[in-house]
């Protein structure tokens, strides 16, 4: 029994792949709920969950699970957010608090906001944390150790939901912000969204070299071009999800991308010396955060016996 | 005294940067050279050598350093080894085998043959290893371990003085093999040089947002972006010397890189979700090895103390 109150008496994970999962081990361990309930559609998961002891009880019926929940939390796939908030919305509980945990916010509080009651509270949420690994089995207590989590309110959040919210993450290890919806999928583009597509592509550009080439390509394949495209290996509905769901955000780093590699690729042919050593030393001063701000190092994950 | 009987009694490394020093390094460890002179134009970087005892002589004049040196590495920034082997050429030991670590070798070898006497032996080689440092301060003897290093010699190499540089390589650490220079230009430029241009081009890409956004872009630069521009702190000038030295191989890749984003971009304009989905998915498997051959994680560096 932990020494901190329960927040809540009563937790509905819907969704209990990589972060549901997660979040249901830190749940348990921060003592902030009651007793935790998940929701999924996969019947393998539903029993996995079970035998893995993430939660108390699981089903496929989202509706059975968030009812007399006073924590929602929507951890299924960006695309399916609307569907799932569509299926819940009419039987939860009075004064229940529902956060989502997507990757995109604009587009999911458009899909899912339509469908909260008025008489409970949804608070957009999105905890920068993952692994290359996913599903149920693939959780664990410490995702959000350090890792940042945005919430991006709407106007006029009830201020003590969202600081329930904030305090369910802050237990779970997480540095929260609170920010603009338009502003972060802003941010999330340029940060996350354009470097998957990109490593994507090379990698795409790799597997389409001739025969032999593309043999000797995989063997040197060494430490940078695995750096470069460990972002590559994340669950591709989740990003073809973000990919058509923060589309214009995505659309115009590309835009700015592409002009920028054609005036590297322009240097390159001009054989441009001095245009392309300003290049790479402006990109390492940026790099090393010599120049502006820092380019944050987060702390390294603290070991899961801790 | 090392067990090991030296292979050359004098070893002159021209260039005492991150490569050089760590070869002097591993080379006195090995116990293959009797001696080891380093030439570097840098008064500054001839007093840290000495400083550091990196090597037992070290001086400016690379001519001088040369003579009678039986193995004679050449370990400056690409664009100047033409010129390195021209100043160096008429003062070669009869007999001599000159290498070069040149992360370019169509372009290298150009430069270079010509000025090597029929004499001495050239034989071009790269190892692909490295770090964000640079300078003879940043050298380690463990640098080679477990790296791949490429040889890419001319047609009718001597196979005795061929054999001696692979030993050299071995006794570093690395893994040798022999390649044609022009399959290496297009290998390289797929797993390292496109990855570096296309990395520098997301950091510039970041820096040119308005402010706001921008701050907001270094302070949630997390995890993903981290790895993803890991390869772009590395030093300019080398970066500068393979985009002018290895042009056409690069501006190949480039362009099909290209080609595959405006792909991606299409897909994210029409909403395609099911090409997207395709193409994450592909890419996953492709990064996973489970697709065609594996792309091959090297072993992590052995400690120091081993």
């Amino acid at each position: 029994v932990s020494s901190t109150q329960p927040l809540f008496d009563r937790v509905a994970i819907i969704g209990i792949g990589l972060i549901g999962s997660s979040l249901a081990l830190a749940l348990r361990q921060s003592g902030l709920a009651g007793s935790i309930v998940c929701g999924d559609a996969s019947e393998q998961h539903v029993k996995m969950a079970m035998e893995l002891e993430l939660v108390d009880e699981a089903m496929t019926d989202n509706a059975q699970a968030v009812r007399d929940a006073d924590l929602v939390i929507l951890s299924t796939p960006v695309g399916t957010l609307g569907g799932v908030a569509e299926s819940i919305g009419p039987h939860l509980k009075k004064g229940c608090i529902v956060i989502d945990v997507g990757s995109v916010k604009q587009a999911v509080i458009s899909a899912v906001a339509p469908h909260i009651p008025a008489n409970a509270f949804y608070i957009p949420c999105h905890p920068i944390a993952g692994t290359e690994e996913s599903g149920p089995e693939a959780g664990f207590a410490e995702l959000f150790q350090e890792r940042w989590c945005l919430l991006t309110p709407l106007p006029g959040t009830d201020e003590a939901a969202l600081d329930k919210v904030r305090q369910v993450w802050r237990k779970c290890g997480a540095k929260v912000e609170v920010m603009e919806p338009a502003t972060h999928d802003r941010v999330l583009a340029m940060v996350s969204h354009l470097p998957h597509g990109v490593a994507f592509t090379a990698i795409g550009a790799a597997d389409a070299l001739a025969g032999d080439l593309k043999q000797e390509v995989i063997r040197y394949a060494g430490s940078s071009f695995r750096d470069f495209t460990r972002v590559a290996a994340s669950d591709p509905i989740m990003w073809r999800d973000i990919f058509l769901n923060n589309r214009e955000a995505v659309l115009d780093i590309l835009r700015r991308f592409k002009t920028d590699l054609a005036a590297l690729e322009q240097e390159i042919v001009r054989g441009d010396g001095a245009a392309l050593e300003r290049r790479f030393e402006h990109g390492r001063a940026l790099r090393r955060g010599v120049t502006g701000g820092r380019f944050v190092e987060p702390p390294v994950l603290k070991d899961a016996g801790k």
